[in-house]
């Protein structure tokens, strides 16, 4: 079952700056093989379910190892029967939409 | 890894009522021996990592397999490695301070 | 419009302990008189959508004030215009399918 | 109070296919003059906390004019009173890492 994914890792206790454990979740997640993109609230991830979600336990794991205590992740995940569908095609999906 | 979540699935293509599929997820949920507790807007797991998402990936097949071809998915889910935490736990903890 | 929202206020900087804040955030959804139910993973909230969003606006007023230099929050929202729907409705609608 | 947002919406009752409001809402949030990046699980946001949330309510109306009799929407938003940060200021802070 092919998943499209949007994560996002909120670790707690380390103060207000995170961008080190975020930056350790995306070489988690390309070292993991998975197609992924960051934006400014989390991070598309395109793959098979068993790998996305071995890469995100996997990113709670080394953020605890890296000193977080806490860790308050929120994920939104998509799966289809009807059709294949990558992360390039939702967007071209909406951008064709916009220019009519 | 003990986790707690919040799981919230959303079926597309089968209308606006979705409380059939819901209650279908229920029950998957309680098969795989976790403790959970529904609410308004999803339902609370506490469990091991490896069976709660087990379950939550067998909650988008038994959905898929009733007959909705799309599904998109919510999921928040916390980690902690400074104490052992139940739901019962998080709740009591933030009653005690409403009372002072 | 009427919404039924789920609220998931998360403070940030201001070390694990975080039960302090959702409990003032408890309160300002009381006192806006708004219907809530406290869960494991966030609070429900029911009601007419600007006292709704005004009440969460508040919150993340009051839960910097109280110190936390940096909130992260997560709010699942839903209408409909088809028919009127509680907090209550919902869950009973699922329970009402897991019987049978 | 400025805030960065992430906002996905789901309508239910009209089929798989939810580009064409998705689209719309693109053209709404555009029309309230905020920044805003589309990906491929949302859009993200950036502006004044009243601007921001009166766009989404009108992304609600407009989704529910076009015959959406149901709508579920998922919104991840912070704010800080540290420091202003751009939604560009959290990518590359994450980016800069990496190269390390």
């Amino acid at each position: 079952m092919r998943v499209i994914a949007d994560f996002c890792l909120v670790p707690l206790g380390i103060g207000v700056s995170v961008s080190k454990e975020i930056a350790a979740c995306e070489r988690v997640l390309a070292d993991a093989g998975l197609k992924t993109k960051l934006h400014a609230y989390g991070t598309n991830i395109e793959g098979e379910w068993d790998n996305v979600f071995a890469a995100i336990k996997r990113c709670h794991e080394v953020v605890h190892a890296m000193g977080a205590p806490r860790i308050s992740s929120n994920l939104r995940f998509g799966t289809r029967t009807d059709r294949q569908q990558s992360m390039e095609d939702k967007i071209q999906s909406v951008e064709q939409k916009r220019q009519w």
